[in-house]
This record gives C-alpha cells, structure tokens and sequence, in this order.
C-alpha cells in the first residue's frame, strides 16, 4: 500500500493575513527512508505567530520558507519505519517535520518525547519550544526579582501564559494582557496571574496604571505596536523589556509600527533585547526539566487548543492565532488514517 | 555699583523648533552670596541638544525646566565673591548656571575647573558631560571589541566626535554619520575615523552598506528617526545600541517617529539601552583623567565651536544645533562687563 503525503506548500508571499492563494494543498506518495533515515508519521503540528514571519522574504532569524518549499512546522510523531540505528519503530519524536502527514528524517533536530509524562500536545507546548521561550526569555533577559511587576502582552498564549506563571513562580508579580474577558478571568483565576487588562475592554494605559501601580520591571513582548508603546511609559529604572515577538505586526500590509515611545529607554535606563530560543538549544534539557517539575509539582498550568483535523485545514487553523481565538497551545491533531 | 544679571527664562513650551516667543530675556540685579555660599560670574554656557528635551512637559529623566524659570544650563564661571569656606574668589568653576550672566550656589554640583590644563571651553566638550558621555556611553553599554565596527551619529557633534574617536582608540573601526562633506572630511582627515557618511549625500542604506560591509557591532546613536532605522537593517549578532540621544526628534510637531526595524533586534539578537551620564557622577574622575591622558597625547582631539556673544543670544544659538551649523562642542562664551 502507498503512503500519501498530504501536504502545504508556501504559494504566494501573502500580503497581511495569509490567504487561501497563498497556498497549495498537494497529495503525493510518500517518501521511503533511505539509510540512517527513518520515516515520521506526523500526529500533532504546532501553529505558531512566528509562521507568519517564515513566509516573508528578508532576513530574518531563520530562512525564509521558499514559495513551492512545503511549510515549516514543528510537530510531533510516530516513527513507522526505521533504517537509522538509533530509532525505533513506534517511538514519538518531536522535530521540525513541516506542514505534511509523512516526513523522512535523519535524527538530526529530532528529540524524544516521553508520553508517559505528559501527552504529546503537552511536549508541543509547556514542554516544548513554547514553555522554552517562556522559560530562558524570561529568566536570561527579563531577569525578574522578588516583588518585582513583569507584564506580560499576548498572556493566553502558549509562550505568554507560561512567561506569566513562572514570573509569579519567582515571586514577581504578573500583569498578563489578553484580549477578552473569558482570558482574563482563566489568567487570574486559573494561573494565578495578580492582574490581567483587557486590551478590547477600554484604554490600555489606564488599566495598565491600576494593574501595574508601581510601574512595569519587566515586560516580555509579544505583540508590539501600541501594547508595546503603552508599556514603554510605564517603564520603571533599569527595566529590562524582552522582544520574543511582535504578532500584532505579523500580518501589516503597511510598514512595521515602531515604538514612537522607545526614548522611554533613555529616560530609564532601560534596555529593550531580542530574544531567539534556539540560541538555548544547548540548555533545552535544564528547561524541560524545571517545566516538568513545576508541572508536575501543580505550580505550572499547562493549557492546549487542540484542533482535530486534517493537513488541509492547516491554513484555517493558523488564522485563528491571528484572531485571537486560541487559549493556551494552539495545535493541530491529525485524525488517523493515510 | 549694582551688578545686572542678564536671564533668558523659558515663556512656553515650544512646538517644534523653539521660536523668539519661547523665550523671555530679563535684566534684573544680580544675587547675593548668602552664609555658605558663592557668587560666579558665568562666562561660557553649554550649547547641548538635551536643552530641547528639558523644554517640554511629561516625564524625562530629569525634571522639566517649568515655564518662567531660568533655562537649565551648564557652564564655566568665575568666582566674583564668596561667603563659602571652600571657594576662593578667582577659581573657575564648572556647574548648572543656567542661561543667565550670574548665578549663586551652595557648591552642590559645582566642580572646579582646571583651566591650565585645558581653555575652558574644552572643559564642557571633550573633558565635561560631552566627552564622559560618550566615554561611558561607549565603553560601558556599546563595549566595543578590537576590529568591530562602530557607528555614531551626529558624528560632528560633541558627543559623537568623541565617541568614533574613543571608538578607534579601542581598535575598532569608527564610522560617523554626519551632514556635509567639510564635517566628513573633518571626522575622516583630522579625527581619524575610518568612514563617515553624509546623509545629506545620497541614500543612506547603500553608503552604511559600503562604510560598514561586515555590518554594525555598536551603534552610538544620537540622532534617532530614519538614521536609526537604517542602522537597525545592518546590526550583527549581538550588535548594543546605545540610546544616547534623538535630535532628529526633538522638534517633531507630531508623534515621535519609532523605529519601525526594531525587530531587527530580535533577528540579530541585540539590546538596545537608555544611556543618561548622570547614572555616571561618581566616575567622572576616571573618565576625565583618561580623556585628558588621551587628549595630551594627541590621540583625542577637542574641537570647539565657541561663539562670542551676550545672554540674549541664546536662543538663536541653540537653533545652530537644530540646523546642523555647529561642529563639535557647541558653546556660548559671554563677553566682559556686567
């Protein structure tokens, strides 16, 4: 019996929010894996903000995802067939497996995941990249102190819901802004965030004076735009503000909107630093394991939006991200069959 | 015989350049020197872009000049007469005078000037707040390595001057962006940069490709607006940029202009710091000492554009800084009488 790929492919460069042209749904067989391979049957893909970035051409901290090249993605499966001595048949793999229902892989950027402690959304989110970022963006660059106030923009998110937890974790307090009442009721009530604005109920920086009196220490971004300029008057001296994204930015048709309010930064000597979680990948170990004790331990929530489905609806799931409709770890779950 | 002192007090806030009506010229009799305090003929006052800031209402880094004050200024006096126990009639003294022809002081603030070692005027340029501005402005968040390349704006300014020259002393490649080609040729032939770029000659991304082919390490930046954004498209891994200053901003009549390319920071991973000289009071020593040392030894030259007047003409001499019409250190040395 053929295997058939289903796949997306990157058409078009999309001008703002992608759109159905932007790209090409193919079925092919299979690839077979040749020696030192193993083929990946992919179960779980992760839907992140910073997809939208990877379709633009222009340097960036990865290679653009070239138009014909199937989508990047990262994702979670099953190994089914294996002439790689070090893999096994029916082992889960976490890697960067792309937008398609088979892949063939020579290990490389490939890591075990343990279902046994967690269930594999899980691996795609807290304990995954998303809870990495979260964890070494916060901790390296926000650098939080007991009794300090980190903020938090896109905080129902899968980085930022985790970046908010491990900040009270610290003994900082956490200001997350979320879109939406139901989001912000789960950030308090649920994580145990000390506050969270609701950017669609009213101004921005009023309720950021209520929810952040003493000022903001630490601001991870990841929205940019007028979050971000809001947040920047409300600096206090020192502040560190981590840049880990900028999604309200993502999908401009416009040129980017800079912060007009970065001379913020010289009035408190604050610093504003770019932050790329691969640059931790010597580290990830040290992270998953503090993420799982924490999880295990219930301090740490972990929060996924499962999406069953198939590789075609990939598309209509990824706008979701940029509607806001998710909570926590937006994944798409494959359904079986193929 | 009633001395007079001769005032320039702030009106109004300005919008946008700051015009006649801004200002109000008075003459009124000259303090007294009380118990534990002095009398200082002023005779040079500091021409510096930070005036424009300290012009306008909201939060800065220090208190805005209120309106029907004295304009805040630094400069060089003479003691005329003294009722303080540890300053002399006839010692010259640097402080925050204000834009006035006498002022009183208490000694706070007050640092004695070594006018053997250097005319006064160099003592507000390369051995006052310009050149330890840029001394640990550079040094202490641009941290430039040996064959790193280093890129200053208002390059021809007090300020940067000093910094591309620091900067070359330290082994780095100095680039510095300034307006015309006599200050180019100025910062390259005399200062020893090793590139400058006019960007009033052409576009300003094809001559920083070409000044900087390896890319960006440090950028010192004091000017903000498009020269920032540019810069920002050619940081390298890890590049610091020190907010020093935004003079292309201070008169905005519109919202400040923010960097649209600051997500260039999170591509290169690179910070980007507030920098205010105070934060550096107790080293001033260290830096003008070693300034002095490399001033001596001619490896740092001092430039001063000195122009002679009267108190009245201040607000037409702080335009020349708006205007682009001063090279280095920009001061206002007062004539005899009073």
């Amino acid at each position: 019996m053929t295997l058939v790929n289903a796949q997306i492919r990157l058409a078009a460069r999309p001008i703002g929010l992608p759109e159905p042209s932007d790209w090409s749904y193919l079925e092919e067989p299979a690839p077979e894996a040749g020696d030192g391979e193993f083929l990946v049957k992919v179960e779980y893909i992760s839907i992140d903000p910073a997809m939208r970035s990877w379709m633009n051409a222009g340097r960036s901290y990865i290679p653009a995802v070239e138009i014909g090249e199937v989508m990047r993605a990262a994702g979670i499966g099953r190994v089914i067939d294996s002439r790689h001595p070090d893999y096994d048949v029916g082992e889960h793999l976490y890697g960067a497996f792309g937008v398609q229902r088979y892949a063939v892989s020579d290990g490389r950027g490939a890591t075990r995941v343990n279902t046994a402690l967690a269930p594999a959304p899980v691996h795609l989110g807290v304990l995954g990249i998303s809870g990495l970022t979260a964890y070494f963006g916060l901790l390296e660059l926000g650098r939080p102190e007991p009794g300090q106030t980190v903020v938090v923009s896109a905080a129902a998110g899968s980085v930022g819901s985790v970046a908010g937890q491990i900040a009270r974790i610290k003994g900082a307090r956490a200001v997350g802004i979320a879109g939406g009442t139901e989001k912000c009721r789960w950030l308090v009530e649920e994580l145990g965030f000390d506050a969270a604005i609701d950017y669609k109920a009213g101004e921005l920086r009023s309720q950021l004076k209520a929810a952040a009196p003493d000022g903001v220490d630490v601001f991870f971004d990841n929205v940019g735009g007028e979050v971000l300029d809001q947040v920047l008057l409300r600096l206090t001296r020192s502040a560190r503000v981590v840049i880990c994204g900028a999604v309200s930015q993502y999908n401009a048709t416009g040129p980017m909107l800079g912060p007009a309010n970065y001379m913020q930064l010289l009035v408190t000597r604050a610093s504003m630093t770019g932050f790329v979680i691969f640059d931790y990948a010597d580290r990830y170990g040290e992270g998953v394991t503090q993420l799982a004790r924490w999880l295990q331990a219930g301090e740490l929530r972990s929060r996924e939006d499962v999406v069953q489905g198939d590789i075609a609806q990939f598309p209509d799931v990824l706008l979701r991200l940029f509607h806001g409709e998710n909570t926590g770890k937006l994944v798409l779950a494959l359904e079986g069959g193929g």
